[in-house]
């Protein structure tokens, strides 16, 4: 279960009880819930009629490993991941349901830690948005599933359908940042014999803001509901990277997107995933909203999804898909 | 991965996008949704300004064993649990989000059944409910995490805590008989050596509906909202039995109950689990709604929680805690 150190109790000793008992205090539930924890449901007011909802499950393996990231990192990681597909609608997120499945050896200091992740990725990410419920079970391999609820203000959901040529293509958070530690993770990790040391990664993180960042992405959030009030015709958080992301907002609108030349070199920028960004499409002659910045144009439908300045991008590989690249679910790591 | 039969293709030979084209079409995905699958949320109306939710993740193992359950089951058995939390509010089910992992080498058949046992089971208990989206992973045993929501019509959501003394406490949907469907269950496993051989499964089904209703049950979800406008008091599903459960309910009141004298010597309805019926306390002579009946009487909290006929219960367990009783996560089966 990686290195946890401090106090050695186990959820088993604690049983279910006691280990709520631990971990509710460290997250924000919220006093505007209708209905306090422990009922059988949460109640949660929703404004504007209707509710947005997302849902990502992470698994110690496929998804992450625990010589790389911490359990607070592991909270933080899903609350970035899942807040930006509420944000990519334009949406608010108002509320967060944790699931999470471990063995019964667990030390208690894991799930506290995640729950301290959770508590502050929210705090940081999206102010205002509160645990609203969850469940405790047991499994061989951590496991954690999480759904967001989110809401709209006055404007509709932005969709990834709505692009139109013409449009201003821009991004806002980091491209290819995630992919750059995630590289400097592998290679230390593959020096080190196949496991990263915790004196290892704690300095990789310290002299390369980029692992941090792989491990314990900020996205920008709240700039999802500032491009809906802009006027964005379609966005999408990227979250496997800018070319098959774009290429799929083409798709889904119909339309192409070539993006600037300056970025044809860049290929972590090009390729690399998980930094939960926002790429969004707005008028031509929009003023961007501030967090924005212009990487492209929609164009006409074309031969490509996606070129850059007119041509292919130069890209090795397009995208992870979850059955096909986990060659062994206990070792592989995405993307 | 249990018994499946018929094709051996495997999800990681269609990859996400073969898997997703083969479950998708037998999932109730609805047209009313605001947002096709495929977006980064969903979004979906909701009337009345609040939104129930809850929350529960079934793992292999702990939670399900497929040498019992027919992957038919398990897709059903997760709505049934998950659909009663709702209504166990006074809510109507609205729409459903899965997350589900497995291994790579899972055949599609199973998923499929999975999503089949999805389907039908939201068309017998809860019409009208719809899958909202969801999440595929990797997993070296199957895990299914579903999360429900639901919206109120023009009541509050009834809670566990408003029963007040003279209330008549009462039940919907059946008492005992999961627990009656395990033990058999149980015994036949035993005598197996250990693994239920298939066609005994089949057998034991056709001739013990308890053993049906365990692996799949048929929960009363509809009479959540018809208990709600009949002004019930307290209301909450019996998911770890009726003396557990009615002891959750008096703490959360702060009064005590008195069940009746004929359920004393039934020990399968007072302490079995995973019926998911009903139970709900209605003010002093209520005409109890169709499906429900009288099983006793909310009293003055004293020194039992819980009573039979003014005695303490004659119980030899009271319910499980997923942590303290799950020795071997890949053999215990709850409740």
């Amino acid at each position: 279960m990686g290195q946890t150190g401090g106090s050695a109790v186990t959820v088993r000793e604690l049983g279910e009880r006691g280990t709520l008992a631990r971990i509710l205090p460290l997250l924000p539930l919220s006093h505007s819930t209708l209905v306090p924890p422990g009922d059988d449901s949460a109640v949660s007011t929703i404004e504007g009629g209707a509710v947005v909802t997302t849902c990502d499950m992470m698994i110690e393996g496929p998804d992450f490993r625990l010589d790389w990231s911490t359990p607070h990192d592991v909270g933080w990681k899903a609350m970035a991941s899942n807040l930006a597909d509420i944000a990519a609608m334009g949406a608010t997120p108002t509320g967060v349901i944790v699931a999470l499945a471990c063995p019964p050896e667990t030390p208690i200091d894991l799930l506290e830690g995640i729950a301290r992740g959770i508590s502050d990725g929210l705090g940081e990410m999206a102010e205002g948005c509160v645990v609203l419920g969850g469940d405790l079970s047991t499994a061989p391999q951590l496991c954690l599933s999480v759904t967001v609820l989110g809401e709209l203000a006055d404007h509709s959901a932005v969709l990834r359908s709505g692009a139109r040529p013409g449009d201003v293509v821009a991004v806002a958070g980091e491209l290819g940042v995630s992919e750059r530690g995630l590289r400097i993770l592998r290679e230390h990790t593959n020096k080190a014999g196949g496991v990263l040391p915790e004196t290892t990664r704690d300095q990789l993180r310290l002299n390369h803001p980029e692992v941090a960042h792989h491990l314990a992405p900020t996205a920008p959030i709240a700039l999802g509901v500032v491009a809906a009030e802009a006027g964005a015709t379609a966005m999408m958080d990227i979250s496997d990277g800018l070319v098959l992301d774009a290429t799929r907002l083409g798709e889904a609108s119909g339309v192409s997107i070539d993006l600037d030349g300056s970025l044809a070199d860049q290929e972590e920028a090009l390729m690399g995933g998980e930094d939960h960004g926002l790429l969004a499409c707005f008028p031509p002659d929009s003023v961007l909203p501030h967090g924005f910045r212009a990487v492209g144009n929609v164009v006409n439908r074309g031969d490509l999804w996606v070129s850059v300045a007119g041509a292919a991008p130069r890209v090795s590989r397009t995208g992870w898909d979850p059955y096909r690249d986990a060659s062994s679910v206990n070792t592989a790591v995405s993307p």
